[in-house]
């Protein structure tokens, strides 16, 4: 059997929202890279652990992808990670990065993909549920009925002309800069607002209106805003 | 127990793309409503007896969602529907809508969800794979990174302002119109195009450009759109 890479989403937090597939394909994989260096503190590898308990007796291999803003740097830490998984496959090895959420969306797996594919290997992603529907589901509200459109926003410097935009908006990761988001929806009229943190973890806390939402820094949060 | 109503989402084609939660929560179902009369065509249902066999001696509630443009006739149509499952929630039992996709995402368990929660009737939703995801992941590509947008747009009456966005652009169910998505697109630089079919089905099929896609209407297609 050949060797390749595989990126396997996750899900976000609750562990019974792997798939089966997920399940299946962690087994049968010979590494498992967790993104994060401190398994205690990688989300990814916790809630597979949960699932998975035999987990930890599989070959992990940790590793970090950094967050810096030189884009240099980050280029330079995805080729290296990116080589020493190369190494394993072509010995012959199925190589698993489990992510957070889906391997499509905003995930560091596509990063070293996109290497692995230029250079002929063969790669493979399994979907995972993604924290767009897991906050919706958990709020119990629905992102978009109809021809609702959805806006995905991963950054606030973007929010200004996203707020616009017709339908409904996600806003990802918005915790640490919270304050600022609810400055600028103050003024906003005809949108409902939800928030949600640790969504699917012990430490979930929901809130349904920008009053509720506090201000202090939350680093997992995501928000909803649905036009009236 | 309580009765109450639950919304489940199994993914759009490939049955193990089902998650843990979900297969436990159709297990523990009194009722499966299923969005089809037909359950032979009933994709939702066809997926779930794949992964839970048992499903066939469970009690099953085939409904149809009436496709029609007349929001009367549409609104009627839920109400009844619900004022049926109402019934037998207010009996005590659990009863399940499995959805395509994910229920927070466009679907027709929501108008049920909505009314129910107006009646004070409890209700919950189990997230599913969406065809955002499973979409791209067949395809083998990543929708966003890092700072990328996503926007969503179900109808493709909204496409010449949606195609002027920043980012990804995913165009759900064009197969009907494709011709006419295909035109505008033609004039358009700087877009890798990918669209697929019977994402996860047998009848799967993969297009990794404009001209790949075929004029032909194709009832489920999703179409992908990524700015080089």
């Amino acid at each position: 059997m050949n060797g390749r890479i595989c990126g396997i989403g996750v899900g976000i937090g609750d562990p019974e929202d792997i798939t089966l597939k997920a399940v299946k394909m962690i087994k049968e994989s010979d590494v498992l890279v967790c993104p994060k260096e401190d398994l205690g503190e990688c989300r990814a590898y916790q809630i597979v652990k949960q699932v998975i308990p035999e987990v930890e007796d599989m070959d992990i291999m940790p590793v970090e992808f950094e967050m810096t803003k030189d884009e240099n740097k980050r280029i330079h830490n995805h080729r290296r990670i990116y080589e020493t998984v190369k190494k394993l496959v072509l010995e012959g090895k199925i190589v698993s990065f489990i992510t957070i959420g889906d391997p499509a969306l905003y995930s560091t797996y596509s990063y070293v993909s996109d290497l692995a594919r230029k250079d002929g290997i063969e790669t493979h992603s399994i979907s995972g549920i993604t924290s767009l529907t897991a906050c919706a589901n958990r709020l119990g509200i629905s992102l978009c009925e109809g021809r609702e459109q959805l806006h995905v926003i991963p950054t606030i410097d973007d929010i200004d002309d996203a707020l616009d935009l017709p339908g409904t908006k996600v806003i990802m990761k918005c915790g640490k800069r919270i304050k600022t988001v609810k400055e600028k929806l103050r003024s906003k009229v005809g949108i409902d607002v939800y928030a949600i943190s640790g969504c699917g973890t012990s430490n979930e806390r929901c809130f349904r209106s920008l009053e509720e939402i506090p201000e202090d820094e939350i680093y997992m949060m995501t928000m909803i805003l649905k036009s009236r």
